[in-house]
């Protein structure tokens, strides 16, 4: 896999080319978005390009309804931006401040500088991933402020510049961002499915709300150079993600959740593969894994899936709700189609 | 992968073939013998035929000296073998009396019925699969008692009948075992290597010496039918074995355990992407390895690997022996060339 080729143009140039006079346009002195966050039912792990953040393969998600971001921005007379993360200042030496600041860097012009205040409405202690949820609120903001008017899909574009997943949280319900094929990202955008699911039910099992040693980057870039099962995972992955888009317009629960855990496990037994070793569960992960898999053994339809960290994420329909949380008294609901 | 291939002669077939006028000889009044346990540094994790026990790769061993099978044999008046394990009869319906007496069956003219006492020197607590060094020990004792005085290779080859891994525990030291293409496996046999590693220590961590809930062949065939990951496990387990014998003979310790851990890992990793997911770690297995990988990232050249189960096996170099048992207070230390 060479995930390191080099895009025939720079990422500042293509934001240039699809702001065009949008770019220098006079910004609105305040402006907020509401993005979701949102966990991959079919993964998205491995970069086919860096600059870009363009993905090897498709990936498909469900948002997490009022569990997100929400950012406010504001234009400010100052040398710098200023980053706000749920009311406390983050020193621009930091890696959030300093991915929020390169992010506005590109799309706005040179001297426009904002506070930026993130508040996320993610339970602080659920371990979830507040980097896609907050590029989108950023994204989301900005074309607000600035009054760029931009399609969706150029959204959705812009976000996954700051992070991949970002490109899926722009909506709410099932989303898939389709890898896409040209070398600016152009075609590398997600877009909301019209299905809802009103008794679909994610549980967050906290494991650990440490920041996790390896970051996902990081582990994906490792994954990919040292896994030799690696090369069996994009075709995988594509086949899963077509399997879950068409059990979702089925409804058919079963088949969208078991390929979901499945999905999951092949993208942690990929990881196992590296080299050195990576290996995001904990002893508690395995304890709870064996509780879902001995619960299921005993009838009750329950999957999990997990991303690139050591919590655990519960599918389940409403119908069973009461049977998660006497198993699991510590798990926090969510209501995807609240 | 086509692992229920049927071959063209029956198991029974062959074995006449090879015993020729040998299977009618009179046995001695009795025989013992000894083999080694053995735990393999590149992995044999597939079958390509079930009824021969043909692996899909090769694999390569290191044997535990003084931990093994003894097992003695003697012709008694009776309908049916007698077995005794640990100085304990096992009754005829248990399947380790199954197995074994489905082996003598096959080898021994119909009327012959013997006792078979097998005692383990395995430590009992330790987790160590015993059907390698006991079918290893019971192909010997065979051969001593019926006077077949067969060369190694067709005994490597009889021991693989009962278990595949018995292949490799007729010798001690390094031992590997080649796939062979042979549809009757008369080349699937193991030979010892030549090379000597006087300072090669291998540490035993029992997490649980309980049998477990999911047979290696079971987990093999699950593996192979659900898991997409194990597509590229066969190139992946031939590299590997290449890489561990060219280390061994060069005395590369880093690159001997650094490819067994690598290999044992990407065997884990093809079970966990199987459907259902098979994790055969413990909480208390996942915990362990963290303190090995930890214990590397200090400097320490310690490396583990696992079998189709929740123990660890360390290696390392007796120089650092003492260091190791300062970490692992619990650890049962072998010297394979003792």
């Amino acid at each position: 896999m060479n995930q390191t080729s080099v895009s025939l143009i720079s990422v500042n140039d293509w934001v240039s080319q699809i702001l065009g006079e949008a770019k220098h346009k006079s910004p609105a002195a305040q402006a907020s978005a509401y993005a979701p966050s949102n966990i991959a039912l079919s993964k998205y792990w491995g970069k086919r390009e860096l600059s870009f953040n363009l993905p090897i393969t498709g990936s498909l998600s469900i948002s997490l309804a009022e569990h997100g971001t929400k950012t406010g921005l504001s234009v400010i007379d100052a040398p710098m931006h200023q980053v706000i993360l749920n009311g406390k200042e983050v020193s621009a030496n930091q890696s959030f401040s300093i991915k929020v600041s390169q992010w506005l860097d590109r799309v706005l012009p040179n001297v426009l500088k904002l506070r930026v205040d993130t508040h996320n409405t993610v339970p602080t202690a659920a371990g979830l991933a507040s980097s896609a949820s907050g590029f989108a609120a950023l994204t989301l903001a900005t074309n607000s402020l600035m009054g760029w008017q931009l399609p969706e899909r150029q959204l959705s574009a812009l976000a996954r510049l700051g992070s991949g997943s970002a490109s899926r949280s722009l909506w709410h319900g099932f989303v898939k961002w389709q890898a896409g094929e040209q070398a600016n990202g152009s075609d590398s955008v997600a877009f909301p499915l019209e299905h809802q699911w009103p008794e679909l039910r994610i549980g967050l099992l906290t494991v650990s709300s440490q920041k996790k040693a390896v970051s996902s980057r990081e582990g994906m870039a490792r994954t990919i150079t040292t896994s030799a099962l690696y090369n069996q995972w994009p075709q995988q992955a594509e086949s899963d993600l077509a399997t879950i888009e068409t059990a979702i317009i089925a409804g058919d629960f079963e088949t969208m959740a078991k390929t979901a855990e499945h999905n999951a496990m092949s993208m942690h037994a990929t990881m196992a593969g590296a080299w050195p070793p990576l290996v995001y569960w904990q002893p508690d992960s395995l304890t709870q894994m064996q509780k879902v898999w001995q619960l299921r053994e005993q009838g009750l339809p329950l999957y999990l899936t997990m991303d690139a960290g050591p919590n655990l994420k519960l599918l389940f329909e409403a119908k069973h709700q009461s049977d998660v949380e006497a198993a699991f008294p510590e798990v926090q609901v969510i209501t995807p189609f609240g």
